[in-house]
């Protein structure tokens, strides 16, 4: 089956702080014409953190699409200081947590929105934790809560939905499968 | 710690076909005024079908945002013509997999993406399936290939990065942690 459709014409609607956004006018694969919004934002990363007594590292955070607080494994984007996924990881951890974890693995890596956006996110687990020397600068804006939680307690706040966001649910079931 | 963010302002950017933007002017915790990117999307579900032979059920589609086909889990938004979630699930499986589940459990839900949407999806698993006998007309420009896996298939296409769409992983995970 032919899946291909081809970008007739791009239309630029917003170049925002963190997206950018355009309509594309497209060529079905039965030869049809039609449109298709598209976000695009920067690739990024998102880390399960584990402390050496084995509870994961979550954030508070105001999360402004949503007018409500949420608690998430630490993430970031990717920025012009960053040379690898790694970096990212390394940077984010210290701006957010205080932390520089010895070990760094790569987990999985996904399309967080393939439907309208083309967000790609990479899951790492860090462990083997130390504190860091240097504290870099949070982002401006940024008002962050530390908690660290057993995998009962996690598995409860998901129950609960305490903790909604889909990339902290993945990382608390990949955990669990690991503990197995 | 206080965490709320104050809307001044909503600047509206964009009026899509799946999608609205918005820029709010916030006003942060410690009074300082700033920005935010705000896409608007319908919420959705998405749906771990699960065959009598333990099959998991996947759609090949073609996604636009990232130039590529993904193999993903069926998933839709919620419509007018929808008066529940639950509706959602089974007008999706008759319309893209032509087959109606007698059993619908809810599994979990979330926010894809709370750093720039409001985008929250359900997650369900279906099962004991039966074919459908009215046939719902697919979206227009909806071009499908179904395929059914096993759990250690899935957890390859996982591993190879065939599968890279983040709810479908989720629901992998899921599948695996009640397999046990």
């Amino acid at each position: 089956m032919d899946f291909e459709e081809h970008v007739i014409d791009r239309k630029p609607i917003y170049d925002g702080a963190i997206i950018n956004v355009e309509n594309q006018t497209v060529k079905l694969p039965n030869g049809q014409v039609s449109h298709r919004d598209v976000v695009h934002h920067a690739n990024a990363v998102g880390i399960l953190v584990i402390t050496s007594d084995n509870k994961i590292v979550l954030e508070k955070q105001w999360r402004a699409p949503i007018a409500k607080t949420t608690i998430e494994i630490p993430a970031g984007k990717l920025d012009d200081r960053d040379n690898s996924y790694e970096d990212a990881v390394i940077r984010e951890l210290n701006e957010e947590i205080r932390v520089i974890p010895k070990k760094v693995q790569e987990i999985t890596g996904f399309y967080t929105t393939a439907g309208f956006s083309d967000e790609y996110m990479k899951l790492y687990l860090a462990t083997d934790l130390t504190s860091v020397n240097q504290e870099l600068p949070r982002d401006a804006g940024e008002f962050l809560e530390i908690q660290e939680k057993t995998l009962p307690e996690a598995l409860d706040m998901i129950k609960s939905g305490e903790i909604d966001d889909a990339k902290t649910i993945m990382a608390i079931w990949y955990w669990q499968l690991t503990q197995r």
